[in-house]
């Protein structure tokens, strides 16, 4: 079922009163402004209560002036669209997309630069974007910040992040807005990497409730070709802005018109699980880009890598994390090392014993001796394999018991040298069959200054995932920026971390269960996440002698 | 012929006498000494007379303190070296590499840390660099400033470059040392891209001339995972200072011990000659890595590069130089673009009637609609011929008259998406039979932030020469970092332009004559320039009646 509705009402005026649209329920109501100086502005509102009130739109350009203000309406647009799509995986066969479109199209006497912005309001919430239409005195620009409000009503309840550039690896602290400050979480958190932007500064998605029991989401969607959004917090006014992540040399994003920003959502509901089971950051992304999704599968797997984090066995070859020793190139095996032939083969018979579809193997390749910490440009080749993991015996082994091997991509941060390597790594994993690729982003990034979460690395992951699906490759990246809906678009892009996961169960103080309850609130509104489960609590202290601080094991390490 | 005299000789105490090491043939003579607070510095003299008076050696870290002071001597260590080897390619059979070394063992009582000083010194001149051994305090670092001083004697003569960290494409300034000042070279000179660091910043190599008719060249050889060495002149005292090139966020280099700089050199001769005839240069460079070098061939070659240079055809297909055209899709052909599989026939023809291993082609790939000057990162895949471009027939038709097509890759400074593409280029290369590639990087660098001669790009060039290695392929790099000496190690890096070459006479003032007499004085003692000759001035205003400011044409374009 597909039903769109278009209706375009031309404007040749410059000053109009105010601008609605509704949500196809009724329910939310978005009103878009002009203020006196020509800065535009939106306010929202749900069941006729004030959401977001007042709060001004706009982008800063490095060069020839700004997107802010001295702009007039040349002329709105409308649509309702109804329609249902099928994904390629999830929880729905078909998911549907209804809402109401206003597009404002603005431009500047002074500068003759035009900028619209769309407005989407679905029954669970409201959706803007920025588009820089093509135009003869915008072409090649540098977004050198984006100033998009989100200005609240009160001091609400929310479960927030602190506004870390490199991570989200955090527990969630429970505060209202006004009692926000990351100088007070807790930094020995198991995190090795940390670049918090100060003290008023938060991620998205941020969840919050009013005290009159209204939950709200502020999060976006489409990130693609721009940084990650998070947000500046006025604790005062409970103000939030934009806050893009910057580039090694204070940009934030390199865009060409036509082209658009991500949209930047809200979603507002009185019931909780509204939010939980709204699909609307899917329904924001592009529709697959794959035509024969035939071979994109998602998998239960096992894995060879707990062991090495609860302390059992060890990635690197010669057990010893250290380079120095393998600097003479005589690397002397200690019998720790986790990722041998014999021990994968015992990982694939469980899996075809106990139904898993594949197993993981970390640490089955050269570099792990020093991969850790010293923003080490060349690490891993992603092809040679240590002496004692025989690729093609494993594999073979693997198709054997009709089991699927799950290759592992650790950069540690070092992206530049992975992207060398990338098609060379997969025509590995095309030779051997490896359907499927884990990766990992543990460490400072490497082209030198760049965020995880800035415009370049979320180029990148999206990139892995289009080469990825042009090799008919599925990626599972750890440590990226975490999703919006890029799935949608990349449907091989089958999982992501980009959260704390279970993992942080072996070496930090953990995860409490609260933790848990926020995440389907918070980053699973993106897409699906590897949590990487399967991690109950034993009591096998004489099992594992030596682990410490581990608390959990994984229920078929007992086996 | 090959041998080598090791002496070393221990010391305890830290207090030394000046140590003098002296050249085979007594001619030069370097003297090191240690200050009172421990730094060292040296001397050096040629036929007793000073050429470069008391100048500190020193390297500052980012992190833990400065190589620069409170240095005792541990040991000194000498060496004799006279050996001959063979090069691969290049003007003599035989190269001689005769020296007298001294090393000088250093450490720091306060940091623990160690670092040596290592000089050699030849009949014509004189080297040195700075090891870092392995050692406990100093493993991975970040070189924040090396301050290596050639502090001079006089006013000499020179013939300098501004100290630009993107270009090395300017005519040499002839003036004494005290004239320096690059505000007054004239920039409109054709060139696209300047980053000139100061006022008194020059490049090397600088060739000089003293008043006693003395000839001097400060130049650096085997850059190696290290920034290109610019020089800071004090106008006043004639002394110059290594200025290392920043990387996005201004660090100069990142390294882990044990490694090395690269050497800096100063050639002295009353004889202009014996620089020239000097291959100091490349016997500072490691022997070649490339065992089978049978297939490194130097090849004279036409190619469809120049008519795009003089406005008779045009590289990009649609003939518009504006991407905006192609924007929907409908590249409209204006019958200007040079490289169609006809016109390469004519190529052909004219290579194999005339004696000519190779032909030429740019402008055979789709992208240069939108190229240059936007600082854009997707620009070419390397891989993708225009509709007019018959590679396969193009390639059967050059073997069918026993002639090599040479690849080109313009990666417009894009170097992120050259890497990125780099396997499937070289596939592609292999697939056809193309020995060698011709690569270009015009432009701003992406990742952005970084220049030419940053240590990000030193490492690039020399990555490519490497794979290329690995690929059996010869490379010729155009507006790379200056060579110097790399070409010993990888001898398949057969070329590189990285000065102002001919192509300047079709669209700008043009080149002095003094510019070629120059050259080999200072670009071509780090290795092969493709200064792309065989263009003569011909009176054909009728042939090519649009030319304005053209001058020449190349030879083969009147057969």
């Amino acid at each position: 079922m597909k039903k769109i509705t278009l209706v375009a009402l031309l404007l040749v005026g410059a000053k109009l009163t105010a601008q609605i649209v509704q949500s196809p329920s009724k329910q939310i109501t978005l009103t878009f402004s002009l203020s006196d100086s020509g800065k535009p502005g939106y306010t929202v509102s749900y069941k006729s209560k004030p959401i977001v009130v007042q709060s001004n739109l706009g982008i800063k350009l490095k060069d020839g002036g700004d997107l802010v203000s001295a702009f007039s309406i040349d002329s709105i647009g409308y649509k309702t669209v109804n329609e249902t799509w099928q994904p390629v995986l999830g929880e729905q066969s078909n998911i549907k997309n209804s809402y109401k479109e206003m597009t404002i199209a603005l431009s500047q006497k002074t500068t003759s630069r035009r900028l619209n912005i769309i407005f989407r309001v679905f029954d669970e919430g409201v959706a803007f974007r920025y588009e820089f239409p093509k135009q003869p005195k915008l072409d090649y620009f540098i977004i050198s910040d984006e100033k998009s409000e989100f200005n609240l009503t009160g001091n609400h309840k929310t479960f927030w992040l602190p506004g870390d550039f490199d991570s989200q690896e955090y527990v969630y602290t429970e505060s209202k807005l006004s009692e926000i400050n990351t100088d007070n979480i807790d930094k020995n958190n198991g995190i090795g990497l940390k670049s918090i932007a100060g003290k008023y500064v938060i991620q998205s998605p941020l969840m919050m409730k009013s005290t009159d029991n209204i939950y709200m989401n502020i999060f976006e969607a489409a990130v693609v070709n721009y940084p990650v959004m998070h947000l500046d917090l006025d604790v005062k006014t409970f103000g939030l802005t934009s806050r893009l992540v910057p580039n090694a040399i204070s940009d934030k994003a390199y865009l060409q018109t036509p082209c658009v920003s991500p949209w930047r959502t809200i979603m507002i509901s009185d019931d909780a699980r509204t939010i939980v089971g709204s699909k609307m950051i899917l329904n924001l992304n592009e529709p697959s880009k794959i035509e024969d999704t035939s071979w994109i599968k998602p998998m239960k797997y096992v894995g060879i890598w707990w062991e090495m984090h609860v302390g059992k066995s060890t990635w690197d070859y010669a057990g010893s994390q250290n380079a120095q020793n393998a600097a003479d190139g005589q690397l002397k095996p200690t019998g720790k090392h986790g990722a041998t032939t014999q021990n994968t083969k015992r990982y694939i018979d469980f899996a075809a014993k106990n139904g898993f579809d594949g197993v993981l193997v970390e640490g089955w390749n050269a570099g792990w001796e020093d991969w850790f910490g010293n923003w080490k440009e060349e690490v891993f080749d992603f092809t040679t394999p240590y002496p004692d993991f025989d690729l093609k015996e494993v594999n073979e082994y693997a198709k054997s018991k009709g089991v699927k091997m799950i290759m592992h991509h650790e950069t540690s941060g070092s992206v530049a040298n992975y992207e060398r390597h990338l098609d060379r790594a997969m025509n590995l994993m095309k030779q051997y069959g490896y359907p499927a690729v884990k990766s990992g982003y543990v460490g400072r990034i490497i082209p030198r200054g760049e965020f995880h979460d800035g415009q370049t690395m979320v180029n990148h992951f999206n990139y892995v995932a289009r080469r990825m699906a042009e090799n008919k490759l599925m990626v599972n990246s750890h440590e990226s920026s975490r999703p919006t809906g890029y799935s949608r678009t990349y449907p091989n892009y089958i999982a992501a971390e980009a959260a704390r996961g279970n993992e942080f169960n072996a070496w930090s103080n953990g995860n409490p269960p609260m933790h848990e309850t926020i995440l389907p609130f918070t980053r699973l509104l993106g897409g699906p996440m590897d949590y990487t489960p399967g991690i109950f609590e034993m009591k096998m202290d004489t099992y594992l002698p030596d682990r410490k601080k581990s608390r959990f094991i994984q229920l078929w390490q007992n086996n």
